[in-house]
């Protein structure tokens, strides 16, 4: 029997899932909300931008019955730690020597470039799910390498020598502002 | 002959926009790409929160067939200025006399109190559309209202008393940085 190519992509996506553990998107949200209820960082993913085509209104709760997804203008994240303002995108990749920049918006990157230029903390945070490393890659050193390379990937490398790696945590499980505290509040 | 409920809502939704002019979204839209553009802040609006239920994969983009709108979770704007964190809400009225409160979710103004505590700026844009007028609101004042009143709604007068009437302009449409600037940026 064929299934329809939606059924094998959820199939696909359940079992990859389950085979590096919890997604890089779950764990994020589970460390922002232990940030909130311990009132140390106000900090949300923003929803996925959808274009909405058609609408059913004859119910009480409108339905939607035609959309699609749209390309995101700024990063996932952002909210406020300290007083700073905070921004970064997340991505996993199953490539275990580079990070392809493909994954990463040109917007995204302009959008980061605008917020450290306004005096806010922006960043990546990427997994390597073969490797399950995590590595927090500062902005400033994201823009300096696509100033100063014409490679379309970032080699681990790179996140080996300018990075930091995130342990594994319990709760919170993705550390990343330990990583801040150490680059932006060390003095304090 | 009887429209669909949905037609009937698209018509009234286009014909109330005509009669009032531009919406205040739209408006806001605009003035955040104008800062945005003059490299004077950076702030945008979060795209609506919507489940996704069923999607179609079997073009080359997915095609969302099944969704549902969601309860935000947090205001709809928020960016950096001047190095600070800025989240607001914005919403319109037709009444002329007072801003019903079942307009702003609990945990939305429980995001401006954690904003707020966090040392970041709250506030609120409310638009009076049958006066054509629009407020700011600090968050403060907000919390305060909330605070001291058992009203369900803020009447017009507070926003007179401890709001700040933002005036049309054509660009920035709807200047809120400058009341910003006024409340917060004052000894710079």
């Amino acid at each position: 029997m064929n299934y329809p190519g939606g059924l094998k992509k959820t199939f696909k996506k359940i079992y990859s899932h389950k085979n590096r553990g919890m997604a890089l998107e779950e764990e994020l949200n589970l460390t922002c909300h232990y940030y909130l209820s311990k009132h140390i960082a106000v900090i949300h993913k923003k929803p996925t931008p959808i274009c909405v085509v058609k609408v059913d209104y004859t119910n009480k709760d409108a339905l939607i019955k035609e959309a699609f997804f749209e390309k995101p203008s700024t990063t996932d994240y952002n909210g406020i730690y300290k007083g700073r303002y905070i921004d970064f995108e997340a991505k996993e990749t199953t490539n275990q020597n580079y990070f392809p920049l493909s994954n990463i918006h040109d917007h995204q990157i302009k959008h980061l470039e605008d917020i450290i230029n306004m005096g806010g903390i922006g960043f990546l945070i990427i997994r390597f799910t073969t490797l399950n490393l995590t590595y927090y890659l500062d902005g400033s050193k994201l823009l300096e390498f696509i100033k100063n390379e014409n490679r379309k990937s970032v080699p681990i490398t790179y996140f080996q020598t300018f990075g930091y790696l995130i342990k594994d945590g319990l709760n919170p499980r993705i550390d990343f502002l330990k990583i801040i505290d150490n680059l932006y509040f060390k003095g304090e």
